[in-house]
């Protein structure tokens, strides 16, 4: 047996093992794509075991999150920090293996993968923060290949559809995507329901496709080969490969993707493959394949971290901006930028969000990003360079997405990940919907994605119900981990976007602006702005306040008429501004409650769903906002046919009052 | 001028005037695809004004729904009880003419449009129901084709090329997609973003593809021709058009899509367009156009009603059937036969429903539907046919989406708008929100669109946290008019899927179920299962209860468990079930006050985010769940790690009630 073939069933070995030990988990796919597996990290790709985090290095993406064990499997083969004991804990509570790989478990997961096409789109941001960085400092600096396997299943979504255009529009040579195309789905063979001529669909994205043997390892080197020296286009290989090679009896069938082979088809197979070591042993040659490989790229890292010094030396400015890049952080008080630039006049927060961007990019060059084909909209235009992106242009911090929400979430997750960066996506809110698995998995990452999102409320207007979020900001606050930001008027919107931009930890956050114009809120003589970033503080006060008035966003300012009526009528009021109720829950009991006593009559406003605000203002509570689909007509019209307008808040404020 | 571009200008004048008249709206495709609408209104497509819902009429889906002042110019034209002054009334409160097209407002729109994508894939849906129905009832009775109109936008989302792909797959010859190739979307030219050759991916796809210039109408009325006879494959029609058609300072440009042209702008179009009556008017010889065009249509009506007749005399049993089909309902006491299938054995309710589907499927024959590549895992096969859909064999229930969610979602929108079915799709419970979107609609539209969701906790178990829902009931009870059903056992699950299929207001449901077994629950002796479709009831109660367990799905047997306990230690305690909390939301106060009296201590159990459950127990409620992404492990460490078994969960309400 050869020592390609004998790594390649290391691999196949691991993956049987480890999913029986879990009695669960997918060995197909890993067993299919050991051959590909072994030839790229043995024969091409560029890391270092000891320094995951090495800039330059090539960056490998299990799309088809399932197949976990063939990563685990190479990481722990290659010299990563990942012990043997932590594949036999494969799937275990509190391993560093679980089902599906999780970026921040074990080192050398680039991304967390396991929802279907994500990790091609993140490939795709990273081959566009790949570029972008080596337009900016040189493919001396930068020149990683980004190296993506995927499965059927990634190529039936339409993320990866939409990430598949935008990769071929811009010509990313730096993307290579290997595809498993074993024919077979989970409920079996893709000629159920997938016979499209996937070759045909990339080359339309302009991608190079070649078609190879997924399990001779020449033909294999020879396209991984071809596609490293590619230089204008992305390449998807397409591999035909046997899912569960090597199964006597599960071989090229759906059984094999799912579930563990068990021990006695286990033991069939490793018979037929010529396996004849204990469970999760490895054999000396491998590990010396693969102890080779990282010998090669810890040399490669050597002389770049060589090169780098020297080159740093002779160019004293690009020297400092490659500090910043590869170092991380923001400048300092960056915040005292965003709310000069922010100003406090009547406006759209999307408009003042506008401008603390702007200012913030000034400051930032790594803040890049873009929206799903509404820039004018959404203001997020960094007009230093009022154009977009390209390969011939690749320093542009504008990224156009085009209508492609969910593919930009991803590909902002992609940007983040890849280093460097600080990235955001914007759309309307209600288009939310769309990208929201990304969204979700940026959070799981804890990583810090930015997500603008405009148009926040009915008062969008006259576009109706189907743009009109309802339920979208609270859907936005139930994922764990992500930061929800609605600012009210222009202190907020720059605190909201510099606390996002650095501050904190790194998670993601949404930030959601208002179409409409929103007036100055008078504030306190002696107002700290660093106030906002608890999240929730009391914005004015009146002694003994029998009622507390919690808002976010536009409806603030109908807290203050509120207050101002109520206190008219004799019931002084609080007016609580909540911008990220996240941050508030984060604070210390006794500044909570010292922002909202619990004896205090609490009243919430909110232009979307109510339910869940009995959290904050008890069941007993007043929960102003909207519970049905918004209508179609000017704003002020519906304001007032939601019972919305400050005076008819008021009413109904007044109303719950005297009858607790 | 000819008459066909009398028309033509007729729509435009109409989308100029209504856009200006509102102040907001988009004129650019309407006037862009005006020449096209006319060819196919006028010349080829089957419709009566008289019956919107004749099951053999043609159907009009307008994808790029912001377009909808094209589609309420068509249907005032041709005779819709759509009047002129809904036209003036474009955009305002209460209109039938809102900004994008609501399906159940203005007769002869077929579906909610304007989230990009979505008509397409309905359209789609529509495809695959007509080829059901046709299938069975014979070409003579079914045999609509469904015209489809779309912009770049559409094309750009990934949803699109899932339902691209799907269509082509099946050679769903019923649909045709006319493209309105304007090489324009909101940031500018369609060169900054989408550059792919969009004629070469439908072609991958299986699809006829044909380019026209769509300001010809004989260019249009012959490609319009050919794919009404084509037999064998979806056609996209790819029509070179120019936004803003006849703008003299807009056509061709950004500007023109989502803004009126103003008065100014708005006169020099006319001028040049050659057009000098009033605002609103309709030319007389554009009447006439249109009603011969309806009178064609009224009489292919009648002919088909004469020979439905014929044909069901001579064929009883299909003409029952047909009666069925046509007539919507569904056979009495449908619950009784659900129940029965249900049994209340130990079982995961995923297993149960799969009984019920079957059960329910024998007595409706329109009851059809599939999974995203999940069949096995969502137990949602049919099993009297058990294979897939194919146009070889049309009339096979099952339809197999692929891993295509969002597709699914919106062809199952499709299949319901179509009418003759029931639909559903069915994927794990995250994976939810790849179809967001497309369950926002249904809502939205109010259709009985069922969506079906396994896997639904932490309890899946070792697929982790990429795999385990978290926030997602609580996200999809948020979403209005949807009703969210969580089963705790078999009658549970025999009861909801039952209402689902034929009970209450027509909206759509999301069914969710278990993939870890589950032990039967004792009832009271009295039980009435329809108490079930209450959505909330005391499942076990005890003299004097001072606490109330409120507890929905596989946590009402943690509830049981935990009340057992709490009475051995003097603490009588009631259990709440609460499978459908928007059915318990919407009883009768007094039933609501008698299930969940405001004087009892009450805490809530459920498998996911925790803090909307204050709206129930109160914000001095104990709220036990998971408010963080969980783990990759079994799923009884799992229950354990998160102190969710029943000792554990005992002893919490134990803790929490002494400390009260």
């Amino acid at each position: 047996m050869s020592l390609h073939t004998l790594a390649a069933n290391t691999l196949r070995a691991l993956a049987i093992d480890a999913t029986n030990a879990a009695d669960s988990g997918h060995p197909g796919a890993p067993m299919g794509m050991a051959d590909i597996a072994v030839v790229l990290w043995t024969r091409l790709l560029r890391f270092d075991p000891r320094d995951p985090l090495w800039p330059n290095r090539d960056r490998f993406v299990l799309s088809n999150g399932h197949a976990s064990m063939l990563l685990y499997g190479l990481l722990h083969l290659a010299g990563y920090e990942l012990p043997i004991d932590e594949l036999k804990r494969f799937r275990q509570l509190g391993s560093r293996t679980p089902g599906h790989p999780e970026h921040g478990l074990a080192p050398g997961v680039e991304t967390t993968t396991g929802p279907l096409g994500q990790g091609f789109a993140n490939a795709v941001g990273m081959a566009i923060a790949a570029k972008m960085a080596k337009g900016k400092f040189g493919a001396e600096r930068v020149d990683p290949k980004i190296w993506t396997f995927c499965g059927d299943g990634c190529l039936m979504e339409g993320l990866t559809s939409e990430a598949a255009s935008i990769a071929g529009h811009h010509g990313l040579d730096e993307l290579v995507v290997i595809y498993d195309d074993n024919h077979i789905s989970i409920d079996g063979s893709t000629s159920i329901t997938f016979t499209e001529d996937v070759s045909a669909r990339f080359r339309a994205y302009n991608w190079v496709v070649t078609e190879i043997d997924g399990h001779d390892p020449d033909a294999i080197e020879k396209a991984l080969m071809a596609a490293r020296v590619e230089s204008s286009r992305p390449t998807l290989i397409r591999a035909k490969t046997h899912i569960g090679y090597g199964s006597p009896n599960r071989q090229d069938t759906a059984k094999a993707h799912g579930s563990p082979l068990g021990a006695e088809e286990g033991r069939l197979t490793k018979e037929k493959l010529g396996w004849t070591l204990e469970p999760f042993e490895i054999p000396p040659g491998v590990r010396a394949l693969f102890d080779d490989a990282a010998e090669r790229g810890q040399m490669l890292h050597t002389e770049w971290n060589e090169s780098i010094a020297t080159w740093k030396s002779a160019n004293a400015d690009l020297g400092a901006a490659w500090d910043r890049h590869t170092g991380g952080g923001v400048p300092a008080d960056l915040y005292k930028d965003a709310l000069a630039a922010a100003g406090n006049d009547k406006a759209a927060t999307r408009n003042t969000s506008g401008k603390v961007l702007n200012a913030l990019a000034k400051k930032m060059p790594g803040l890049i990003g873009g929206s799903a084909d509404l820039q004018e909209s959404t203001k997020t235009l960094i007009k230093s360079a009022p154009t977009y992106f390209t390969r011939e242009s690749p320093t542009i911090p504008n990224i156009a997405f085009g209508v492609r929400e969910h593919a930009m979430g991803a590909i902002v997750n992609g940007l983040t990940l890849f280093g460097g960066y600080v990235a955001f996506g914007a759309t309307f809110l209600t288009f939310s919907d769309y990208m929201k698995p990304a969204i979700r998995l940026a959070a799981l990452m804890k990583i810090r994605s930015l997500f603008v999102f405009t148009h926040d409320s009915i008062y969008l207007g006259e576009d109706g119900p189907t743009h009109q979020p309802i339920e979208h900001l609270w859907a936005l606050r139930l994922i764990p981990n992500l930061e929800v930001w609605r600012p009210a008027d222009g202190p907020e919107t720059a605190m909201a976007w510099s606390w996002a931009v650095g501050e904190g930890e790194p998670c993601p956050k949404a930030l959601i602006f208002t179409r409409q114009n929103l007036p100055p809120l008078a504030r306190l003589a002696d107002f700290d702005p660093k106030s906002i970033w608890r999240g929730g503080y009391v914005l004015q006060d009146a002694p003994q306040a029998a009622v507390g008035i919690v808002a976010t966003g536009s409806e603030v300012h109908v807290a203050v008429e509120a207050a101002a009526f109520l206190a008219a009528e004799g019931v002084p009021a609080r007016v609580i501004s909540m911008p990220c109720l996240e941050r508030f829950n984060a604070q210390e009991r006794s500044y909570r409650e010292s922002v909202l006593p619990s004896t205090m009559k609490l009243v919430s406003i909110e232009l979307g769903r109510t339910t869940p605000w009995a959290s904050v203002v008890g069941r007993e509570g007043l929960m102003l906002g909207i519970d049905t689909f918004g209508e179609s007509a000017p704003a002020e019209k519906l304001a007032h046919h939601y019972q919305m307008t400050p005076p008819q808040v008021s009413a109904r404020i007044m109303a719950w009052y005297r009858g607790l």
